[in-house]
C-alpha cells in the first residue's frame, strides 16, 4: 500500500511520502496537482511557459518574462489551506476588473514577474511565492526561457492538402484548421535543471490532461525534458482529456491523441493511460484505443474520473485512480485494466514498490 | 532608561516596549519610521492617504482603493532583515520598467491593491502584506477611504491679494504660488479606528518631518485624529523638515511651520520640536522660532538630524534625539533645551515614566 487515502491532501512528510510529477498548463494541471496533493506532499509541477495570451501574454511581452499564468495556477493548486494561506492563493488568483490599464491582470502574475524581475531567476521566485503560500511541493516552468509554439496546421486553403504555419498559443489553440505538427521556438531550448531532477527522482510521473498541442506535447519537445521522461524509473501515467478540445483537437478521438502524441516523441513511452469511461464507448474505439495505447507501452485504464456536469476532472476520482496504479506492483490488479504491457520496462516496480534501493524506500514507505 | 540603544532596531517584544506611533507620509515618514524601529518594535504608522500622483494615483482613479504607495513605503521601512522579508521588501518596493501599461508601478502598489479587493479592507490588507515582510508593528492609513487635497494658494493671479483653490496632492505640492491653507475632500472623513487605538495607547507620537501641507497638516484636518492626538497622554514630538520644500512650502522659514500647523489646527499642542540645529542659524531666527513653539506649547530641541550631504534626517541621530526625550522625565536635562513647557501639561511625564499605571509600566519597562 503506497499512497493514503484519497480523501484529504497528505499531511506527511517529503521524506516519506511519495514523489509526483504532474507535467502539463492550465486547468489540466490544475486537476492533475489537485489530486496528486491527495497522496503525497511532495509533489512537483512541471509546467509550459508558452503562452502568449491574455495576462501572460502581456507580460511576457511588456516585461520579458516568462509567462506567470500556468505557473500561478499550479502554485494555486498545490497551496496550503490554513487561513493565511488561503488569503494568498485568493489574492494570487484575483483578477483586476474594469476597462484601465490592469484590468484582466492576476495579481499572482504581477508578483511573479516582480519577484522574477529582483530575484532574477524564475525558480527562485516560483519557490519564494511559494512560500508564502505554503505551497507543499514545488512548481517549476519546464524552461528558464519564454518560449513560443508554432503549428502546421492543414484546412485554412482551398486545397486540404496544404499546410499553413501558425505562430503562437493563442492562435495554435484556436486556430479552425486541423493542427498536424507543433515545434517550438527555439526548437531546442534548455530544460529547467530542477525539473530534470524531479522527474529523475520521482516515483510517478503524470503528463495530461491539457490542451494537447499547446500544454501537453511542448513538453516531449523540450530534449532534455524528454530524455528525462524516457530514463526514469518512475511510473509514467499519461491522462487523456476528457473531449476533444474546440480549435486544436476538434473532432480528435482518443485514440487519435496517442498517435500525434507519439508523433512528436517516438521514443517516448507510458506505463499506463487514464481515459474517463464515459468518453470512450466499448466496442470498436476501445479497442483502437487499446491497439494505440500498445504502441505507447501502455494499458488503458477506463476508469470515472469526470466531476459530473463539466469537462473537468475530478480531483477526488482521478486520485483514486493514481492510487490505485500506485498499488498494482505487478500489473493485473485492477479490472479495468486490459493491457498489460509493463513488463516491458525495466525498473517500473521500482518506481512504485517499497524497500527497495535508497530512492524508493525514502520515497515509498 | 527608556529606550535601548540606538544602533540596531529593537529586538524585544510589543509588550516590553515603549509604543511610538509617527504620523506621515512618503520620505519624511520614512525617515521617522527608520528612527523608531531603532528604539522599539512597537511601532505604528499612520500614513496620509490623499496622493493623486505617480502609481498611487493611477492604482485610485482605476481601482478605488486608497493610495498605496505612502503605506507601501511605511512597510518597507518597517520590514523585517532576514533573507526572506529583504526578498519581500525589494520586491515590494521594485517599480516596474519599460514605457507599457505596468511601467512606473511598485509591486508592492499592486500586492497591496489585490489584497484590499481580496480582504475587502485596507487594515486587513497591510497587516497580511506587513506579516509577509515581517513588519515589526503596524502601518495603518490616517483614513480607511481615499482622501483629496484642496488648498487656497496666493501668487497665482495678477493681483496678490487673490487666492484661487487648487485641488489634489500632486497640484498643491508643485503649485508655484504659496500655500495659505488646505483642506480635505470629504472635509469630516472618518479616521481609521485602529489609528485612535494606537494614538490613544502611545508613550511617544512623532508628527513629521515631510511634505507639510500634503503629508504632515492633513493628519491634524481628521476632526477624530486631531481629538486622539489632544487628548492622547503619549509625549508628543513635531519634527520639522531640513530645508523648505521648493513648491508647497517654498521660502517658509521653521518658524512659519509652525504657524500653519497651528492655523489649522488651534487646539493642537506639542511637547518638543525638533529642528535640526544646522537649518536655523543661532540668533534672532532661533528666538522667533522658540516663540513660535511656545504658542505650540512646546520647547525647541536643536540638534544634528541631517544625513551628511543629503536633505534627508539620518535615522540613527533622530533615534538618538527622540531617546533623549523619552529619557528627559521632568525636563531641563538637555542642554540643547531652551524652553521649558512640558509642566503645562497634565499626565504627560506618565507617558515616559516607568511603572505608573498599567499602561505605563506595561510599555516602558
Amino acid at each position: 500500500m503506497s499512497f493514503p487515502s484519497t480523501g484529504e491532501p497528505g499531511e506527511g512528510t517529503r521524506s516519506d511520502r511519495p514523489a509526483i510529477v504532474a507535467l502539463g498548463g492550465g486547468h489540466g494541471l490544475y486537476a492533475t496537482l489537485s489530486a496528486a496533493r491527495r497522496l503525497t506532499t511532495a509533489v512537483t509541477a512541471i509546467v509550459t511557459v508558452a503562452d502568449d495570451g491574455g495576462s501572460s501574454g502581456r507580460l511576457r511581452s511588456e516585461l520579458g518574462v516568462i509567462p506567470p499564468g500556468d505557473l500561478r495556477m499550479a502554485l494555486a493548486a498545490l497551496a496550503g489551506t490554513d487561513v493565511g494561506a488561503e488569503v494568498w492563493r485568493n489574492t494570487v488568483q484575483h483578477r483586476f476588473r474594469g476597462t484601465g490599464a490592469l484590468a484582466g491582470h492576476s495579481v499572482g502574475n504581477l508578483i511573479l514577474a516582480g519577484l522574477t524581475e529582483v530575484l532574477g531567476d524564475p525558480v527562485a521566485a516560483l519557490d519564494e511565492l511559494g512560500r508564502v503560500m505554503k505551497v507543499d511541493g514545488r512548481v517549476l516552468p519546464m524552461a528558464p526561457i519564454a518560449l513560443a509554439i508554432e503549428a502546421d496546421v492543414a484546412g485554412l486553403e482551398a486545397d486540404p492538402r496544404v499546410n499553413r504555419c501558425i505562430r503562437g498559443q493563442v492562435a495554435v489553440a484556436t486556430t479552425p484548421g486541423q493542427v498536424r505538427r507543433v515545434r517550438l521556438i527555439p526548437s531546442d531550448p534548455p530544460a529547467c535543471p530542477e525539473a530534470l531532477d524531479a522527474i529523475d527522482h520521482a516515483d510517478m510521473v503524470v503528463l495530461g490532461p491539457g490542451s494537447w498541442f499547446s500544454s501537453v506535447i511542448p513538453h516531449v519537445l523540450v530534449p532534455e525534458l524528454l530524455d528525462a521522461l524516457i530514463t526514469t524509473r518512475a511510473r509514467k501515467v499519461l491522462v487523456l482529456n476528457l473531449a476533444a478540445q474546440p480549435g486544436e483537437t476538434a473532432g480528435f478521438s482518443a485514440e487519435r491523441h496517442l498517435h500525434v502524441l507519439s508523433q512528436h516523441a517516438p521514443g517516448f513511452k507510458v506505463h499506463d493511460v487514464v481515459v474517463d469511461a464515459e468518453s470512450v464507448p466499448e466496442g470498436r474505439e476501445r479497442d483502437h484505443l487499446r491497439r494505440a495505447a500498445r504502441k505507447l507501452g501502455a494499458q488503458v485504464r477506463f476508469a470515472d474520473v469526470s466531476e459530473p456536469g463539466t469537462p473537468k476532472h475530478h480531483a477526488g476520482k482521478l486520485a483514486g485512480v493514481l492510487a490505485q496504479i500506485a498499488r498494482d506492483r505487478e500489473g493485473g490488479a485492477d479490472d479495468t485494466t486490459t493491457d498489460d504491457v509493463r513488463t516491458s520496462y525495466d525498473g517500473w516496480q521500482l518506481g512504485v514498490r517499497p524497500g527497495i534501493g535508497g530512492k524508493e524506500s525514502a520515497s515509498w514507505r
